[in-house]
């Protein structure tokens, strides 16, 4: 098997057997075969596709390249989510702590961000300690301890993947969805819970434009899932605005801390509370919605799940005095108002601009070396369909030192990212 | 200007400027940008095509990569001729001395063979001595003395298209039109010639199947030469069986020789008399396609383009007796006679199976690296449309040591290429 021969046969839109993908990603994960070659076979696949079969043979090559995490002897239900990737999401902030008060083993592998998304790993490192490389045995004592743990993923899971990953970073072909099915789908698997559910985002602040699309990919990677044998439940998830009121790592674990103490914001609430009920329903500790439903609400009423998240910031060695004093974490020293010298009521902030904002002030990475500022960030005063007086600020930026010129470029986008109805 | 951009930019279909193939051109080629960037770009082109406009920049940018030879000082016309690549193709062992023979001067450089496809240069070294590496100035030397040169190439002329061509050849992305366009027109222009002609072969033994398809190639090239002010002539010409009697590189030298000895075949005289008339009205020889055909035919018979051919192996160090003494070639020192027990008219020698052949026998190279035996080759006793009786030898093969079960291969193969009426 030569890998010319399986470029060409990708770009006259055949499809490869089981065995040609496994030759393509061992070869490759072994660095026998040259990344020009997987990058002119990534573009061909992004002309051509790939079918379902030969899409659940590239995610168990990835799976296979490397360690895969088992928990069968902790517990038969072990809850993992993940989200395509959102502006001001921090719905794992607060969600694993809720499912694993609930009694739910949680085991979450996150990532940091990258371009306009953000990443839970970052987010809990602007907590003063916050371990997030745990190795795989640490990862799996602590859940059996306290059921629950969060750790950047390990690089012995799904190497392939990340060798992929890194290619189509840099050759435009990222948006395939059979290649970011594959990438996320045997991360989850490899990962080793047995209810996943995904959230696929849609919008200005997503990758995906359209609800369709997002249902697409979605039920692409349940497709996928099913032929490996393993489930995966999804929602689609609107990101058009940022979800709940703070962009940014401090602000935003903060913005958590708060809705497990019951202060949370309306939408964010409803996107943690839908993946919630799918997870506890799959890991059998409710019947049907309704009792889920009453089971997420009363870990927040009672306490339960801010005590929990208190366990995993000790556990992982982190300064857990932050859930009562936020002036542990370090905010931007310098505060900016975006007023608007309208009133009316709000059409929408954009998620994107938003997103944009953030990386400007700091909060973000161009390319995974630059080393973000985990105080930087943008605060919401108000949500989509809040009335305005005229001259209220509107938003609130939070920055250390950054350039002049930045600082203008940021206000005309943030002006531009509030629109009155 | 981000290479990624670019990448994505023509992933969705869209044109570049000027300005930005020069950018993809010139960082590629100072390797400021990466191969496996070049290639995913490489792979959306086959997909999306360049326009027009694309394709003469591309050139451009090839041409001014490196050095370009100037003629101007030794005659208004300077003559050269391309091949798209052939089985059997000697034509410009031939039609560079006739041309010269008649007071044209002709710059040819060419190349090494790959794959299928024989190159003059290989051919060239089968004679004891000849220097196939010139240096510019050596080669423009040459032409001033004698009015004819043939050599390699060298790296210092479009030394983009080289790189280029490299990658392609590794990643399935060689047979867009556009590509090969560039490719050859970008040498071609920077070799100096004012009269180019270019023969675009189709049909097994050729990269192209269908005229229609070689007459869109050979028309891309005549506006892209037109695009930067430069006239250049193609033909089309099929390549559905050997051209002449020989296939392998001593075999081809002494076919060119009897050739101009007045021995030839007529599809190798007719494609060469084709080329030729072109040339020689283009350079002001002749007014008109009959009396250029004259001239042709005149310095055949008066011995003046077997006296040139003398000159040009002299000029180049080789051993002008091999033109007498055909012994001096090394030729295979095993034989086999491939018979067919039939008696008919042949239909069809297949020219891809008798490339393949040629191959097998050690006359090709499968990478650049490999080394040929000038000695192997193929002889066609009869061509098509010949009566043959039963038991017939059709090829003759020649060869020195080769594994038995290759020879096998090669039989199978050899009685599969001739197809009886």
């Amino acid at each position: 098997m030569r890998i010319v021969d399986l470029i060409q046969k990708k770009k006259l839109g055949l499809e490869h057997t089981q065995q040609e993908i496994n030759f393509i990603v061992e070869n490759y994960t072994k660095n026998r075969i040259e990344d020009y070659q997987i990058s002119a076979w990534l573009m061909a696949v992004c002309f051509k596709g790939l079918s379902d079969k030969e899409t659940a043979y590239l995610t168990k090559s990835f799976i296979d390249s490397g360690d895969t995490l088992d928990f069968s002897s902790i517990s038969p239900y072990i809850a993992d989510k993940h989200s395509t990737g959102g502006v001001g999401d921090k719905v794992t902030l607060v969600l694993i702590p809720i499912l694993s008060a609930l009694g739910i083993y949680s085991a979450k592998l996150s990532g940091r961000g990258l371009g306009y998304t953000g990443g839970t790993i970052d987010k809990l490192e602007s907590i003063p300690g916050f371990r997030v490389e745990l190795a795989n045995e640490e990862f799996i004592s602590q859940i059996k301890k306290i059921k629950a743990a969060i750790s950047s993923q390990s690089p012995n899971l799904t190497p392939a993947d990340a060798k992929f990953y890194a290619l189509r970073d840099v050759t435009a072909t990222v948006d395939n969805k059979s290649l970011i099915c594959a990438s996320v789908v045997s991360k989850k698997i490899a990962s080793g819970a047995t209810s996943i559910v995904l959230d696929v985002k849609y919008g200005s602040g997503a990758f995906i434009k359209t609800q369709e699309e997002a249902f697409e990919l979605g039920d692409l990677m349940k497709r996928t899932a099913k032929l490996l044998n393993k489930d995966i439940d999804f929602i689609t998830s609107s990101m058009e605005t940022p979800l709940g009121k703070c962009v940014g790592n401090s602000l935003e674990v903060i913005e958590a801390i708060e809705f497990l103490k019951g202060n949370y914001e309306v939408d964010l609430y409803e996107n943690t509370k839908e993946i919630a009920i799918k997870t506890i329903i799959n890991c059998k500790k409710a019947p049907n919605e309704e009792s889920a439903s009453q089971l997420f609400d009363e870990v927040i009423k009672n306490g339960l799940a801010l005590n929990k998240l208190k366990e995993i910031i000790e556990a992982q060695k982190g300064d857990s005095r932050v859930i009562e004093d936020y002036s542990l974490f370090s905010i931007g020293k310098n505060k900016l108002d975006i007023k608007i010298d309208k009133e009316g009521v709000i059409k929408n902030i954009d998620a994107l601009k938003i997103a944009k904002i953030a990386k400007l002030l700091g909060a973000g990475r161009d390319k995974k070396s630059d080393i973000i500022n985990y105080g930087a960030g943008v605060k919401l005063i108000y949500k989509n369909n809040d009335y305005i007086e005229k001259n209220s600020t509107v938003l609130e930026l939070f920055y250390d030192d950054i350039p002049k010129e930045k600082l203008e470029e940021v206000k005309i986008i943030a002006k531009s990212a509030i629109e009155l109805k």
